[in-house]
Parts: C-alpha cells; sequence; structure tokens
C-alpha cells in the first residue's frame, strides 16, 4: 500500500477506496446528521447512531454507550446552549474514508463548530478531529462509533 | 418516511433523494457562486440566480426580487466592502438537498462568513443558514429562491 | 463559453467540465493531503506534489520547487508550531474545477487555517485562495502547481 493511500490514523487492517457515490452519501450524511443537532432535534440525532452506538470524546470522562444516552447528552448540552443563547453549528469537512476489510466505513474529518450568541458575534468555538465507523443498516448510513479528539486537549 | 429523511425546516410536500452527480453539482454550483460574490463579479453573480429570482434575508427589511436588484444590492455591498479594505470569503458546506415533487431542487446549507482586512487578521463575520430553491435553466444551475438566515438574528 | 463557466481568474484556454466522479476525488485527495500536513506526515505531504512540483506563495519571497524543497520548508513550519504548541487545520473548500485542453486540471479552493493552542482557544489563523495544476501520475492525483494567495496581503 503506498504511502497517500495509508490511514493517517494507524490501522493495520486492509482497506478498499470508497466509490464516489459512497463519497458523496457520507457528506450528505454529516448534513443531515449535523442538522438535527444544531436544531435541537435530538430523537432524530441519536437515531443516526446504531442502537448500540458509542461517543467517545477527549472532553468526556466517559463514552455515551447506547441512544439513549446519546440523545440523553446532546439534550443536556442544548438546554445548556438555550438558557445561554447560543445557536451552534458544527460543520464537518476535509472527508478521507475508507472501506474496511469487515464491511465497515472508516470516515475521517475536521470539525468546526460555530458558536454565535443572540445579537452577538459569530466566532469559532472549536476545532476538532471525528474519526467514525459507520455501518448501513435498512439501506442507511449511521454511526456505530464516533470519537471527538478536540485539538485544545493533547 | 423515516425520521432521518424528513427535511429539518417542515415542507409537507412529498421529496425525492437527490443522486450523487446532482449532489456534486450543486456543490460545484456554489463553488462558482460564492466566487463571483468575493471576486466582485456582480453580472455573473446575478446570472445565477433566475431572471425572477428572489433573495430574502432575515437582515434586510424587503426581499432583492429579480436580478437587477440582486445585482444592485450586491455591487453596493461590494463597494462598501471596497472602500473598508475587507475580503469577504463566503463558504457554503453541510449542504443536505431533496427533488421536490414539482421538479425543483431544494438544498440546505450552513454559510461561513470570513472577513480579512488589507494587512489585518482574518476572522468570522457571520455564521448563517442558506436555504436555495434550485430549477434548472438551459442545462444549468440557477437559484429561484434563496432565504439567509442569520444566526445571530432570532 | 458563457459566463458562469469562465474560470473567475483569466486563462484564455478552453476548459472542459470535470465530472461527480472527479470532482469528488479531487475533494477526497484534498483530505488526505490536508491531513499529512497537520499530521506532521511531511513525506507523505511531499509525495502529493509531483517530483518537480512548485509551491508558490504571496506571503513567500520565492516558490518552493520539487519535492525535497517542498518537504523542507513543511518541517520548518511544523517545527515551530510544535515549539508554540500550536495545532494547525487546514481547510480546503467551494472546490471549482475544469479540465485544461493540455489534460491537467485547474482546481480552484477557498483555504481556511484554524489554529489551536494547547489548552486554548481556537481560532482563525489565516484565509486565502488555493489555485492548484492537478496531474494524474501512476493513477493518483498529485499537484504540479499550488498558488497560494493570503486575503491580508493585497
Amino acid at each position: 500500500m503506498s504511502p497517500s493511500k495509508r490511514p493517517p490514523s494507524g490501522s493495520a487492517s486492509p482497506v478498499l477506496p470508497v466509490d464516489d457515490a459512497l463519497y458523496q452519501e457520507i457528506q450528505h450524511f454529516y448534513g443531515r446528521q449535523m442538522r438535527f443537532l444544531d436544531q435541537g432535534m435530538m430523537e432524530e440525532w441519536a437515531a443516526t447512531f446504531t442502537e448500540d452506538g458509542v461517543f467517545t470524546a477527549n472532553a468526556h470522562p466517559e463514552p455515551s454507550v447506547g441512544r439513549a444516552a446519546i440523545a440523553g447528552g446532546a439534550r443536556k448540552a442544548a438546554a445548556q446552549l438555550a438558557e445561554q443563547g447560543l445557536q451552534r453549528r458544527h460543520w464537518l469537512g476535509m472527508l478521507e474514508a475508507d472501506k474496511q476489510a469487515d464491511g465497515t466505513i472508516h470516515a475521517r474529518t475536521y470539525a468546526l463548530i460555530l458558536s454565535t450568541p443572540r445579537d452577538g458575534q459569530a466566532s469559532v468555538h472549536l476545532s476538532t478531529t471525528c474519526d467514525d465507523v459507520l455501518v448501513r443498516e435498512e439501506g442507511r448510513l449511521r454511526v456505530r462509533r464516533r470519537e471527538v479528539r478536540r485539538d485544545d486537549l493533547r
């Protein structure tokens, strides 16, 4: 395997390139998923994870495991934002994706989180990386495992 | 229709998914369109709207209706930026798109506007959403209706 | 050639549209390339340029010519960032691409560079444009010529 095909984060499993239809589908999936989060549609947000989905972050002491925990964490965060009058926007970009030998998809993105106070100045809230294991269930993509790493916490 | 296919902003009309070729074409269209705006090519910018195109924004008291009004508004804004020595960059991302039953395309994006003073520090100017109704005319995409909502104005 | 197909930066050569597979391939290429840069994988970064690749920037007095010079410049910049405890993230977006008559691809993007200090606040570092001439070598895309123009330096 040539250097430019090697996944940046070390994985020993053989990988296959994704085709252009799948690459686009992942982009589209992320557009929908982040809109659910930013619009406070937390059941829809949680449904973009598998039933046993895992959300792990270097800012969280423990991973959230399962849709109920993922929805609960998001609802709590949304309540705080509402109280503070903040509108967040989650951008995922610079997508790099491979199919793993086990049929899952490894999708790596950069995340940019913008924050805008009511009547205030929009600004960068966080820069992170986002590493997803995606699977297809009932014809659609879902996140089985997400690992978010904030760039400030190293 | 399943939750994750439902458009976030309520629309009762049945929708069809866009295919990967159209998703890419919309991304490409936005790349061209925003470059026209940021480079001050206002006739070309206006030509990316239909002749009767409507540009509405929660920051504007009235919508701009028709290419002449859209070009005029953009020229006025560009003149102010030139006087202030500011280079703006409009990023559209997190695209979500559906074909409507009437053949139009509903394309929703997040917009990030960056601003850089001459010899100064680049910064986030605004975070907005952008909801477009796109149509195909003479083989190419055009905006029939755009609704921009600034995140600070709620 | 119609206005909306004309490349913004003046080029007299006839151009052909890229298809959706190539558009996606360029996006994917940039995802990989920028991850190499931001993760300090400088040999892999340099290998995304042709052997005789040219990197030119309005912030640099001289272009970097050839992979060794491109890798050397990147290693020097990375050492400074490491000393300062900064994590940079390079986003390329708003892609517009055409095939030139000579078989090369002209790819224009906006670049947003984010910077995050260890335990500090992420922020916008720079807004630039990035104009690439891409070629295919051994089946993969490589940059033959890159021109980066910072928006603050005009």
